[in-house]
């Protein structure tokens, strides 16, 4: 499985389409997370080339830098991520590895009528076929990219109604849920 | 249940006793986390009274300030922060609230003798008993708050022996493990 953090098409806080801007931290903690839980690649997508050159930036000091020696751990994260500029090309680019079109998952905070559960989705993961799962910066994926997803992901549920996770925690307790192996 | 991040007594890299600072973004997450899974507090630990003023600082900017209005959401959840000189204080404020002494769970990423799984963990917080679930910064909580903890819980594993996440986003995996609602 791969995952893509997606800031552009994202929602403001309006439901406007905007670009959002690469955070440090988003970079780190996903990167983190997809090791640990086994994702092949962390795709880091947005059209902007100074948001492309941060991102670079941010990973070759832990890569190339001093970083990479200073923390062996965090190089390893860091190089699960590729900076590309659309869901399309990052679909391309799975297509090409894995011969084969990944189905594409989006994830929200929202309901989105019909949806897949975590057994359900684990389940089909389990069968070897590829999966790419989208994560939204900023208020979350716009429209465009919902409407061409294979599955809708169901929101996460704590105790309550009150579901507003960062994206940092999200795909950790997402990828916990499709990915750990079992106690 | 009681959540709390540990700025002081933690590890650094080499084995050593620090105090770290406060780090934005932990307050943020782990807020939103707490919110999401029902968590009754959130303290946040640090002797130091300038990065006391500091959490104060960034928690009163979205209850009290601009933040508050502009993302209610987010004032929700930084409301369930209370910052705190040192463990012991945060286990009297909860003796004093529940009128029992709560069970001391120490989490961290390295395996430490006898720990309980979350399922364990799980059934023996829906009893009701006051649980306080601490999490380190840095490189992890120092050896004078494990040897007086109640419990050790396992560590967070992924797909293989990897398992470097944030406490971030080891703090969100964990409370689902434990708060979740079941699906």
């Amino acid at each position: 499985m791969s995952v893509a953090l997606i800031h552009y098409p994202v929602l403001d806080k309006y439901g406007g389409t905007i670009a959002s801007a690469i955070t440090n931290l988003d970079l780190h903690d996903i990167a983190r997370s997809a090791k640990t839980y086994g994702v092949h690649t962390f795709y880091v997508v947005t059209p902007l080339t100074d948001q492309q050159d941060l991102a670079r930036k941010i990973t070759s000091h832990w890569i190339e830098g001093f970083g990479g020696k200073y923390n062996p751990d965090r190089k390893e994260a860091l190089e699960l991520i590729k900076i590309m500029e659309s869901v399309d090309l990052v679909v391309g680019d799975i297509r090409k590895r894995r011969k084969k079109k990944p189905k594409v998952v989006v994830t929200s905070a929202r309901e989105i009528g019909e949806n897949i559960d975590y057994n359900g989705l684990k389940s089909l993961i389990w069968h070897g076929d590829p999966y790419l799962l989208l994560f939204g910066t900023a208020w979350g994926l716009a429209e465009e990219l919902m409407s061409e997803a294979d599955y809708f992901l169901k929101p996460i549920y704590g105790a309550d109604k009150y579901n507003h996770l960062s994206v940092r925690s999200a795909s950790a307790v997402i990828l916990d849920r499709l990915l750990a192996r079992d106690e």
